[in-house]
């Protein structure tokens, strides 16, 4: 079966849609790191469970449950990175899936930060898991129902295509990875061909070429690209390559991406990407002797309208 | 605190001192299926749980206890694949943890394929997740405790710094894709630079230089590499470039690889690779009319002693 397809149904039109309605195309990055979740929150969820596993999970949770609260109607799109959650194993994975869950009713897209990367069979099963519906005796459930995962390209178009047909089915969408905002991501990304072209550039090019028999009515493919702001020159170039993916934009604030840096990954109409900040906003709290960490969410949305005017001073 | 280091303790003299007692370079892969598991395990977990979340996962469990069982004395190392857990959220997570654990108890190593990719800080979360010891309210305990994981190069070396330092802290090893054994593995790996060189050679390179500093004394690296059967011709080129790696090498059986394909992934010392196979172990009972689904743990073993004797047969 089928399930009723919502208005808008392909996931570049619902991003823009979520985009046009918050002002903003911030993407708050969900990275809980337990030794700086606020210590009130910590010694409340020791004292309600005995197993410490536990304990962190839910430490992670109503962190997480504050930061949503305080910036969903400013926000289209979160982005918990599932390493965080799933360093505390069943638990850890169980508060990925509560925040999921409690975005998504609080009116937020969400984007499993994942990198997966896998042979046909098994990027199938990733996809089904994060975008689709699994098989469940016979029955096909949604897992997740997630709106969109980040894939790494190594594998080549078999670790994308699985991933693709659940985009199609379910109005979801992928990010992946072209250029990304760390240091030695050049290692790979920027060896180049004999034609001239870097591997980056390559990858680019398949995007624009895998996700071109699918395009949103806002003009978006539903295949979107990881590009760093760490790299405004390579950035300019891949907008140009792919002007029809959105780009998720990491490595603005506490990287040392600037506005200025990330302009350059929008399109001409102000669209056509999402910046990324993760700690610069969730522990905004540390970075400020007005806030106490009773004040974490407050200091959280704080920093999101600090970044929606930066960024409204250059787009 | 560090641990007690037992002998031997680099990943590479573990692994080959595990093939040596079981007298087989044999990697089980654990990627299960729900609907290829027997159905009288099935029924019995349906009847158990409620949930069928949970009696996917204790489905799952209880199937891998039986491969486990019966292949543990013949093979050194298991490789449950991530994906096919993760899809049934965290009580498929849970199942993964069992899985391992109830592994490491029969005294096999474990490889967790999760092909992770990542920058620093989450590359880390990952390796200490994995291999090393996670923070938890100040103290540091072991969440997975596996021997190694493989991972994803496409980040360059930031991605892979945090997984060598776990792996030399704890004794463990990490696999790094390579060339892959899938059809469009070429998209991405085998574009050519301007020197010749292919991005999997180049790679290969790589890993040479980032594991030189840390060889066992059977001398191999800590750092493995993916290497696909499927491509003997490819493999051949990059043991030449990597003599100090030991190869994973996925695409026997199911795949299309051979054991005359595989050969040319060992050394000549007969040493150097574990050979995966996962369907062609795991599901052997659907393949010859001597077995009914009750039988699928005796017909994993018959599968093991038969690639046993195809490997032998090269090697």
């Amino acid at each position: 079966m089928h399930e009723s397809k919502e208005k808008p149904f392909h996931f570049a039109d619902r991003l823009i849609d979520r985009i046009n309605k918050k002002g903003s195309s911030i993407c708050v990055g969900l990275d809980p790191r337990l030794d700086q979740i606020p210590s009130f929150i910590k010694e409340k969820m020791r004292g309600k469970h005995k197993k410490l596993f536990t304990a962190a999970a839910e430490s992670i949770l109503e962190f997480n449950r504050g930061i949503i609260d305080a910036v969903h109607d400013l926000v289209p799109i979160v982005k918990p990175q599932i390493a965080f959650y799933e360093q505390y194993g069943a638990e850890g994975f169980r508060a990925y899936e509560e925040t999921i869950l409690y975005a998504k009713e609080k009116g937020l897209l969400t984007l499993v930060d994942a990198k997966r990367g896998d042979i046909g069979s098994t990027a199938e099963a990733y996809a089904k898991a994060f975008l689709g519906k699994v098989e469940l005796f016979g029955d096909h459930v949604f897992s997740f129902d997630a709106d969109a995962v980040t894939v790494s390209p190594y594998l080549g178009y078999d670790g994308i295509k699985p991933f693709v047909k659940e985009c199609k089915e379910h109005g979801k969408g992928i990010f992946v990875l072209v250029k990304t905002s760390n240091v030695s991501s050049g290692d790979v990304q920027d060896l180049q061909m004999q034609d001239g072209n870097t591997v980056y550039e390559i990858v680019a090019n398949y995007l624009e070429s895998w996700g071109s028999d699918d395009i949103g009515e806002e003009g978006y493919s539903l295949l979107g690209a990881v590009v760093g702001a760490t790299y405004p020159a390579q950035a300019e170039k891949l907008r140009t390559i792919m002007p029809r993916s959105i780009f998720l934009v990491p490595g603005y604030g506490a990287q040392g991406g600037t506005a200025k840096d990330v302009k350059v990954c929008f399109n001409k109409d102000g669209q056509g990407a999402i910046v990324n900040s993760s700690r610069g906003i969730t522990f905004a709290w540390e970075n400020s002797d007005k806030y106490t960490e009773k004040d974490y969410a407050e200091a959280a949305r704080d920093a999101v309208i600090r970044m929606k005017e930066d960024l409204a001073g250059v787009l």
